[in-house]
């Protein structure tokens, strides 16, 4: 009975995670669309960067109070191995987040049909001046080694992760829940703004993987797969290594200052209160922290 | 008795409405304006998105508290179908609209007046390389298929009712009243950056027929009506549809969430704070005076 | 006796609207500076436009809780009208304003001395191809009649007016405290985006004659005043005008929603809280310390 | 005993800046690569400028409410000279910003690895049209003084200490703990829009030095510290003497409100909330709830 339940709360779980994902895909690759099928002065590199964070705080506004809107396979697995999921959870939220990442990319597609064919005269290509896949999935610059595009992916995501773990600890008094969705299209802004030249800042294995999937119909499973000497792998493999790197190094950081820094009345370390407690309660409440919950009493 | 101060209410809320979305298109408008009259190297269309946003901004600090600043006749027809308004009160919404529409116009234009001889040496053209029409209202891209023009019009008014919809469900601790028009910045300049390249993102009848109409008397009403293969019906009834459309999916997914994701002590499901209950209640208020006000007494 | 502490604390809030003034005027001017100095690919119009705007935020932090940083005479004066200022006080305002804008426009001189060399070759010029006088004050665009002028800086001071009246009227519950300083970094964005293209959007007699004065003692007193078709008073006397006319627009709309609105509760209708109360008392603090402060104990 | 658990504190508090600067390092300096290495059409000046905004940002949200995510030797050493620091803490500090920021440094030459190369083919230079020592530290512009790259960065280090000053004094009703990051992100940018133009607005002698030193084993110590007739100890001193004016201005200022302005209910003039006291007591929750909460019960 008890499964029963918890069951239909990961379905619906899974479903907040699609329907966030969904937006957040559809308003960053939009604006990449638009980006491309624009003349030269008339677009800002800025509209893509704050397109992708304004998603996220649309995906935030969604799904935050029920899933968390992780939106992002690498964060919910890095939350994992920090006991924040179940492990069938886990699995649930992933298969949400890439149908949701899978439909945006479909609906910008369509949305853009008209300029995809005058772009490209109907014959779609990946690379090249009348290439249109980067609009869907990521792709590395030429020249950069293997190492260096997985370093890459590692390290963004983990600051990604970092944040986090920053914004949700107990004792940080800076943040508030209203605030948080703001903080999100910050640093979106600034990771790609800082780390997009190497290969696009996937830093997200579902915002990849899911238009990838899409793209597959368009310009076929071998070609899209095959592209850049087989990439696609690299914006999977390479947020996950980096957000358990981030989950556990700001662990091991929590725990020092802990110990150290003489901070009092911390409730629970470690604990994120950005993530999946499907249920908000009033000791949430508003910008608040526990801090205050607790000198309340 | 009670007749006539509902009236006298949706009257007064009619000024706000007329009020606050003259405000928007002024700001708007003119930023349009001073795009098109600078150089291109001391410019940015991050100007314009940006503008619009805050003209959105400047309208919920002006109309907010009285009216729920819709500035938009496809937002107010929506939450019509969900009851939030009254049938008659719609009307003296949309009435309202499209006049301070038509009025902030006719502000940009003689603000700009100068600018606009020097540019066309005083003979207005719609379109072409002197074509100023549109600083007024929107216009497609070449080339693109009408079912595709409405398409547009659609999602991205979907996009902008799901954010609204998102924003004032009760379950949502991610939010608040001070915090709201912020978020609206941010919405607006993210379809503005990602959903602008077919048509403009007129996304709101209002914007686009109030100063169609003013335009009308500069251009002539054949010119502005015929334009673009009588263009000018999309973006009244896309915005309608689309509207529609993203309040009952997101109505939707609230009985979804209701039901299956545990989530707790939801005062009032898929009820909307933000929208026209012209008496801020109590309840309200996330981070707000009035309650601080009475428990002062 | 209370006449002389009276004097004193006109006194004080003279040297906060001085010292408050000075920092918009150098954060704003310097990136004026700025932009001129570097090359078209390394600058971006958005950047004078926020830093205008934060320069108002940091103004806001240093005076805003004891003179309520006006920053401009045209707020205060237009705030005289409706007797939130007395004539004296308003006196002692724009002596401070004026006085901090000579100075900020003075240290952008020195600061930036090496590269008014650069630029100039050492021959100070107000306008043509090596003319840096734009840093200081503001110029109008060729070929814009004088009631175009004069109209531009009474709308685009009217909105920033109507801006500060809706934030500071007692029934918006959509803003607090501590948003109105990032309110403020909109609207000025917004101002100076959409507003700049006639004559620069100076919207404020100090910003543009207080650096003007010092200009006078670099570029001459008679090329100075002269500049433009003696344009210097403008900039002065529209957005006198333009206040008063948004102050007064705002307090009429005020008067018919508490009549016809149905708006409950209004403690103090019209008053404005951001406004020079030397003393913010308990009933200001929305989101703020001192109440709680109090309360705890 | 006592003395056991300060240095234990130290020490934490110098992890915590380590770790928060090498944050801000990491995204500032990413984004002067990712601006570097990208094609003019594709790049903008305000994603750097906001990027080490956010990377203040970030840097608050690990270390704020530790140890004050100073990140700047020069705000330490100005807030020792107004005894808010101890020496010995104030020295903890400064080791563990030069360090965070060598270390930032070392990770964005490791991560742009593949485009460094690209970029001059391997070979290393400091300047020129191959150059790259510019996304590690700051170079002064050709043909300034001297006194005025001094001036400069004395001036725009006070400006910061202003800001700073002012977000923490106690009777500023407009900001709040979780608001002040969000002021950061705006004053950084602010400073980088009017200030750089100079000499790169360094404003941080561990922001300059650190990636200076991990740059020397790159190019060379001689190379690096001989570069632009030994610039590098600009940004060391100017900052410092700066940051010292700008506190020691607004403690003088200060003091003249308190006695004049009428200013009410000062529980503690001239503290700063914002800084180190490393546990963050109930006094300091600003925009919180406690008025609702105790309402509640």
């Amino acid at each position: 009975m008890a499964k029963v339940k918890e069951l239909q709360q990961y379905l619906a779980q899974c479903v907040a995670e699609c329907f966030s994902t969904f937006m957040l895909i559809l308003i960053g690759e939009a604006s990449l669309a638009q980006y491309k099928f624009s003349k030269s002065e008339h677009r800002s590199i800025i509209a893509i960067n704050l397109s992708f964070g304004i998603g996220v705080y649309t995906a935030l506004m969604i799904a935050g109070p029920i899933s968390g809107a992780h939106l992002n396979p690498a964060v919910s697995i890095s939350l994992l191995t920090i006991r924040k999921l179940k492990p069938l959870q886990c699995l649930f939220y992933i298969i949400g987040q890439i149908i949701g990442a899978f439909l945006g990319a479909l609906l910008v597609y369509y949305l853009y049909w008209g300029l995809f064919n005058r772009f490209d005269s109907g014959v779609r290509q990946i690379t090249g001046e009348n290439g249109t896949a980067d609009i869907f999935f990521t792709m590395p610059e030429e020249g950069i080694g293997q190492w260096n595009l997985v370093f890459d992916q590692v390290i963004s995501t983990a600051v990604l992760m970092i944040f986090i773990m920053a914004l949700g600890n107990d004792f940080n008094n800076m943040i508030s829940e209203v605030a948080k969705p703001f903080a999100f299209v910050l640093i979106i802004f600034a990771i790609t703004s800082a780390f997009a030249r190497n290969s696009g800042a996937a830093i997200n294995p579902a915002r990849d993987l899911g238009p990838r999937l899409f793209a597959a119909f368009i310009y076929g499973w071998k070609e899209v797969f095959r592209a850049h000497n087989y990439f696609f792998w690299i914006p999977i493999i390479g947020p996950i290594i980096g957000a358990i790197i981030g989950v556990w190094l700001f662990e091991g950081y929590l725990v020092l200052m802990k110990r150290f820094a003489n901070l009092p009345n911390i409730v629970n370390i470690g604990s994120i209160e950005l993530h999946p407690k499907a249920v908000p309660t009033d000791d949430d409440d508003l910008m608040v922290t526990h801090k205050l919950t607790t000198t309340r009493s």
